[in-house]
């Protein structure tokens, strides 16, 4: 295992470390583990908190600032958060209208955050929820009972932080989440494993002409196995896959074109130029996109496409401006 | 071989195309392969040119927009903008108060640039050079008479980029440009080797245990193979190697830690938690800094760090606005 670390053990710890030191826009507990943006908690605003396993940067702590989340608790590698971390997140952003919970469909991050929830409850904090469960390329799968959540997470955390930057209520703005869950469809496809630095050893591997189609983002089996195909095929079959569970036909999209963390930006540009010329070849209008690693999985090669059908609305509230560490425009 | 492409010949084509699909604030000529602000040529403005071979993304064209590059001119992978292609970005930006060419110092990406300055004055275009040259690492390398073009590419373009906007005329920008190269140093290391599309095969093999440090960014080799260590221990070293040619005592600095393409970004804010350590024991300030993949060399797996002893002049011109599709803030 060739890992730019210190000790497998430290890596979520040291990783904090920098953040804090790159970033004088957030405030982080090393003890608690959670990143809080560094003006929170803001009174009479609602409170967005996310999180999840590490190994996904930039998500979540990357989005965490104005227009976006207001903290993120993130666990060990590929692990959920703890109730206690997740509550420490909550109260830290409290500012007296309630804290939204945007939870990815994984089983212990949904058991987690669900009593994180309960004992905010306790505490006099009023608690919603989102679960995001995206990901169509399985039903059930390793960590999931259901859909994974995904890359959907990112476009639910710009535009409920939009809205409650803007001074929605609660029940406003977990709606608003819950539409842009409904709205949106991912489907992964890795070109290599990545390493778990506790595990030391590849998660999975792949023939040197294989691929995994619909992989999940902690290296959870896909749909199947299959041969190496071009970037124009695997582009075709993750947007088929994603229209045949939510027809496009027409759609005015969102899209995310995301690197898994180790594949270069250049092939990035090819997978997006191949998404470009379905859409246009399936009538439907791209109006907003994003090319990048925004949801990754450690160093695994290959792509993840998110499309959300947008509204007007949504639109609107993707457009408001974001300052985060991994996502800044417009303000 | 495995990457996200459709064919090896196609791999800057086919980007081209995905970036000119996902980024209307940017001109693509995908027959001169010249990637131009959408606004160019901006009249009275000095232009920017930059460009290099393709692999580095976002470098360069990632960095064309308001306040940093007018226009890029991306070469086959690894290889260097031919003359009629960088003339053409020259001629495209040229708002009648000369135009700046900022080159990484590698053999063939002088000779190029040379030769289309000379056709450009032929075309009464006046144009001004800086040649970029931070890599402390080795003196002369496979591509390179002197030492090699990295990290502080980046710093002088969004400082000359800055200038430029601002309305100094060449003379001004190309100073600007020089004292930020002269002021900046760079150190990399490799965890893996990448994998130039047309070749299909590895630029190099590492062992299990083996690191290279001061590798170049095309894979060029460095000072030397080592044992792998830990990110404080190459952290530490590529400071040292910066600190011994240019001493920062008491110095203000910008400093990027890269991420080389294949380096999850988990582990490079675990290589900033390092570089925020040798600072603060070594009384240097750090007043601005960047963490993320910027220049990069396809999956490389490793990170470079530069930085650059700021000028109060060089932190203001740092902080103005860009927006451009890797790189936006303040505007």
């Amino acid at each position: 295992m060739r890992k730019l670390i210190n000790n497998p053990a430290d890596v979520v710890s040291d990783a904090l470390r920098g953040l804090a030191a790159a970033h004088p826009s957030l405030r982080v507990d090393l003890e608690a583990r959670v990143v809080v943006r560094a003006d929170a908690p803001r009174t009479g605003k609602v409170g967005l908190v996310s999180g999840g396993g590490s190994g996904h940067e930039p998500l979540h702590a990357g989005f965490v600032g104005f227009g976006m989340l207001d903290a993120a608790c993130p666990g060990e590698v590929f692990t959920s958060p703890v109730p206690d971390q997740i509550l420490a997140a909550t109260a830290a952003v409290d500012g007296g209208q309630g804290v939204l919970h945007i939870v990815k469909n994984y089983t212990g991050d949904v058991l987690n955050f669900k009593m994180a929830a309960e004992l905010a409850e306790d505490d006099d904090i009023e608690v919603a929820s989102v679960v995001v469960d995206d990901d169509v390329a399985v039903q059930d799968s390793t960590f999931t009972a259901g859909r994974r959540g995904t890359g959907a997470t990112l476009f639910v955390e710009k535009i409920a932080g939009a809205l409650a930057e803007a001074g929605a209520g609660l029940t406003e703005v977990a709606a608003a989440a819950r539409e842009v869950n409904e709205r949106t469809r991912s489907f992964g496809v890795a070109l290599s494993s990545c390493t778990v630095p506790a595990a030391g050893e590849p998660t999975f591997t792949l023939g040197e002409d294989e691929m995994e189609l619909g992989i999940g983002i902690h290296g959870e089996p896909g749909r199947e196995r299959a041969e190496l195909a071009t970037a124009d095929e695997i582009v075709n079959a993750a947007l088929a896959a994603i229209h045949t569970d939510m027809p496009l036909d027409g759609a005015e999209v969102l899209v995310l074109v995301n690197g898994m963390g180790g594949t270069p930006l250049i092939e990035q540009y090819i997978a997006y130029a191949a998404a470009a010329n379905w859409f246009e070849g399936h009538g439907v209008t791209v109006a907003r996109s994003l090319v990048g690693d925004y949801v990754t999985s450690l160093e695994m090669a290959g792509c993840m496409i998110t499309v959300c059908r947008l509204t007007p609305e949504l639109r609107r509230l993707w457009d408001a401006p974001v300052e985060t560490p991994a996502l800044r425009w417009g303000r």
